[in-house]
């Protein structure tokens, strides 16, 4: 195996070069004329100008009459002059001024006569209700500079003026090359090893939103023949063209070298993570310039090379401005580590809970596209920085409005499919329900709570001694008070074993012959296996697979249905979206604990009027394995 | 005539009144499934469960050797261990892991030796470097609940866990019928009293944006008859249809009437200006309720209609919530009064000048669609209130990002094109460039510049006395300074008269001969004439129309080239737009006054550098009536 090794430039460096490259090359955009009518958010290449003035005429600003100011002078409450036929015209708002009035009377002001006369209580003053050819706009003026993007209200203006066509800057053509041998399209049953190219339809999707046209071309193997060809058709075909995966240094990719036979390659590899591998390049055809890059191949990565690299560049083609981060300053509430070497982005919740700001961070694994689904904004840590402490305040780059952030309720906690069903069910009802829930286990929604990163959690918590759920633990982490126990469900916990469970699972005292999948620590499910293990006096050693840690009970599911392990403990409600066998152990409660200033806040209230309702009871029968207790009550 | 009265009903009361009108009589989005790939935007009807894991196998996360961490333990530094061929498999990203096996070592701390052995100089944890199944998102898991606008990155979750299709609201079907006697289409060449149609492209782009589908139907004449067919024809094919205009009460206005038959009106009037004459109402076809609206003829009332009124209850069909207005608070700088009937909507200018936050309104009519091009935001002055005092700090609702705001320079004073030539040029250099100019005369800008309401502002303004311009009026108004006058160019003022001047006006003392049309006060023009008329004895009184004001150069040759005025005084380069004839008077002045702190602007400093350029010059050519007078240079 050959490799080449990646450099590790600075983002801004590599920006700066890259960008810089392109325009030296004469990278430009491409203008046409289009109809205004066909306008909207496209970008003016040069300025516009009004044809003719807006109104065009001098218009009746009102219903009422036209006259000639000077013929009612002296007119008063208690003086009315009356005006004859030939004195005025009758008008409607819009008609045009004859050429000898110069003033408008309401009609709500005058008084009808006999034989057609009017009567006026007050003199009108010269131009009053006129509206003034040119008014709005006079013939001549610029209505808009160049690179602006055009709005409902500016084609108004424009078809007001009788600017009908309108030069703005070209939709650049965005080619997408998917490239790979494991690569199989979304409609495919895939098989192990399969990666399904979903990429595409992130990568289309985002172009178009940012006002390019895309074509996205047929998967392409990892042949380097193959996708030098595939790339000679995009570069006739496109401005633009992105080729993903094979940019990184591994034997099958070639997105370096075919870059490097079209064109030039600028540089490959960056100092940042996730989305190092990236290839920066260009080919001319025919003079014009057509920037090349291989994405990465994991979406994360990819996702953001395409916002700090490919969109300032396709910036240019669309006449459009880098617009700055969005940034806030949040509290982390655990250690962020992070290698010296690169610029790392951490996809991160953002939450106010009583006005403190935190953010967590989510899974960061480049290959978890859920991260992008979850976060609010993006905490970055800099080069040459070993990360932040626990309770550091950090900029973060906001992905969702600060709005939304600031109402929405945060439950961070034990993990149960039934949150998600409630927040469904809130969501339908009111659908401005702003609700996000994360999976930390009970421990850690306890933790998060008292960190202040939380409004609530689900918690399933066993005390050894007692027998008792979650109280136990409340008092202890919670000596001062502050929260309130809220009583929600009983749910069923129990092995979750291959379907008609083939290796005769009992109970715990089974699983040291097996291959267990275990949850993380800190989580109820956890802590209620230790006990059980305690009970039977097994030690944790004995039971292989104690270390592989799962999150939630349906990965715990996937991870027996897959076949990789034997044995996992978890809810009856995961072992049947799996369609895998089950050995009941315990009826365990499920609550919420709540902070004790968000109990009034009016989507906690939705939550339990929610809880309440036959909906949710059909919900959880669908899940299978629960049964309400007196949710919504108060337990301490 | 006949009257209806428009009822006066505050604007919230009529919102909830139509709004909860809708849904008791059943108003409901549809629903579609459609592809995935077709779904960015959408909003989900119901919540989404991902159908297979993400990823759906246990997968290599990197390249390396794939092994059974236990034929590791105890590998060190210094105690390297040796693999056998049989023992591991070199896999590359993304390759499924054996089931034997359960993690990955990466090429890099891999050494390779003769026949296929490798050599390890740590142990390896299980499940390092490996996917595991359901990692991202487990099957069976929610990805998204209802009521959820989709964007690319869930678009690419649902992808990669097998979801292909999603149940998504309907883009709701808005027909729009044009109605009117005068309307002409954009393409014709409008005669005096008609009225170009461009409301149907301001509605039809924003019920775009806002995820609708639009037909828009051909004009309708003024008559009952054929309004209630088209309307028929509408409700037929339509979720929601517009009327506009006609929703008056004048005698031509048919809205109110057509909808009666058609269905039911539910209420005829608001109490807000503009966007009085509303009328709101619905219609059942099918036991579909279908709402009508009969919006106002002139655009700022119909856009704000359409914003307070249509799109709450389109909301209802797209699945959407009503988003806050975004408000600010600015400083008004003038007093700004208002009916107590009404509750008023004023656009504005939105000004940061040294950290002030400054609001200015915008020319208040209901015409005037251009106020909605150049506003920042909107001023709302409630019912029952008269009004703001100058220097009252009130909310503003945005309609730009505060970050563009912020960032703006604000030049208010003298109009001039070359102001507009300079921001386009700018634009074009640099196309993020912000800079917005008021037109308020040069006494206007001095003033606007002393409140701090502006950065600079053009400026020619003639001391009576010494004869020269400015430098007096800058001494008086800014006595402890603060400000630099900058110079830029030497202008041709004069008559504006007919072209080839059919009435022979050879200067000041020939105008009182005729209709004329004067600037406003404080404009550096309107203080230019008084100096002459001054100096020839002309009393204004003697001069009709001289209380005819317009507010810039092309507007007062608009008036001229209408034939609505025989002549008024502007600079050559309006009378060139229009074809008129000119009678030069004079060589002018015309600087830029410039605050202090602002100088070293960087956008201040692009002006300057602008101002240089050939282009500049090719630009004051083409406008014509000018001379360079050393731009830049600083006076005072």
């Amino acid at each position: 195996m050959t490799f080449r090794y990646l450099s590790n430039i600075p983002l801004e460096e590599a920006k700066t070069n890259f960008l810089q490259t392109l325009m030296q090359e004469g990278l430009k955009p491409s203008t046409e004329k289009i109809a205004v009518t066909e306008a909207n958010h496209r970008v003016t290449a040069r300025a516009v100008y009004a044809h003719i003035c807006a109104p065009h005429y001098n218009a009746c600003a009102m219903d009422g009459i036209a006259l000639a100011a000077e013929v009612t002078y002296g007119a008063t409450e208690t003086r009315p002059i009356t005006l004859t036929p030939d004195q005025f015209k009758w008008v409607n708002t819009g008609d045009p001024l004859q050429e000898d009035y110069d003033s408008v009377v309401m009609v709500e002001d005058v008084i009808e006569l006999e034989n057609g006369e009017v009567q006026l209580f007050s003199a009108a003053v010269p131009w009053q209700h006129v509206r003034q050819i040119g008014e709005d706009i006079a013939a001549g003026d610029m209505i808009v500079p160049s690179f602006t993007e055009l709005t409902p209200p500016v084609l108004g203006a424009m078809l007001a003026t009788g600017v009908l066509e309108v030069e703005v800057f070209s939709r650049p053509k965005v080619g997408i090359i998917p490239t790979g041998d494991e690569l199989v399209s979304p409609q495919a049953e895939p098989s192990s090893g399969d990666i399904i190219e979903f990429n595409s339809t992130i990568f289309s999707t985002t172009l178009q939103d940012w006002g390019c046209q895309v074509i996205v071309y047929p998967v392409v193997k990892d042949q380097k023949q193959l996708l030098v060809e595939a790339m000679k058709k995009a570069v006739q075909e496109c401005d633009f063209v992105l080729l993903n995966a094979g940019s990184s240094a591994g034997k099958k990719d070639y997105s370096v070298d075919t870059i490097e036979e079209i064109g030039q390659v600028i540089l490959h590899g960056i100092a940042i993570r996730p989305g190092k591998p990236v290839v920066l390049g260009y080919t001319k055809q025919d003079g014009k310039v057509i920037p090349l890059v291989g994405l990465p191949g994991y979406p994360v990565s990819a996702i953001l090379v395409m916002d700090h690299l490919v969109k300032p560049a396709l910036n240019i083609l669309l006449g459009k401005t880098d617009q700055p981060e969005k940034l806030v300053t949040a509290t982390v509430s655990k250690r962020l580590t992070s290698s010296l070497k690169y610029l790392e982005f951490i996809r991160a919740r953002v939450g106010n809970v009583n006005g403190k700001l935190v953010a967590v961070a989510l899974n960061r694994g480049a290959g978890v596209v859920s991260s992008f689904v979850k976060a609010d904004g993006i905490i970055q840590i800099p080069q040459n920085t070993e990360g932040y402490e626990a309770g550091e305040e950090v900029p973060v780059q906001l992905v969702r409005d600060m709005e939304d952030i600031n109402k929405t309720l945060v439950i961070t906690g034990s993990h149960d499919p039934l949150i998600d069903e409630v927040i469904d069910l809130m969501k339908r009802k009111w659908p401005d329900t702003q609700v996000v829930s994360s999976h930390v286990g009970s421990l850690g929604g306890l933790m998060a709570l008292r960190r202040g990163e939380a409004h609530l959690g689900g918690t399933h918590l066993l005390d050894e001694e007692t027998g008792v759920y979650n109280t136990a633990y409340v008092k202890r982490y919670f000596p001062d008070g502050g929260v309130k126990l809220v009583s929600c469900v009983y749910r069923s916990q129990g092995l979750i074993v291959a379907k008609d469970n083939p290796l005769n699972v009992k109970g715990v005292e089974d699983i040291t012959n097996l291959r267990y999948v275990n949850r993380q620590k800190g989580s109820g499910t956890r802590i209620l296996l230790d006990f059980l293990l305690k009970q039977k006096a097994i030690n944790p050693d004995q039971v292989k697979g104690y270390e592989r840690e799962e999150i939630t009970h349906t990965s715990v599911a996937a991870a027996v249905s897959s076949g990789t392990a034997d044995a996992g403990m978890g809810i009856l409600s995961a072992a049947r979206i799996y369609d895998l066998g089950f050995v009941p152990l315990i009826q365990e409660q499920y609550d919420f604990l709540v902070d004790e200033k968000t109990f009034d806040n009016p989507q906690f209230q939705h939550m339990l009027e929610i809880m309440k309702t036959d909906e949710f009871v059909q919900r959880l029968e669908r899940l299978g394995g629960y049964q309400l207790n007196n949710p919504g009550e108060v337990i301490i």
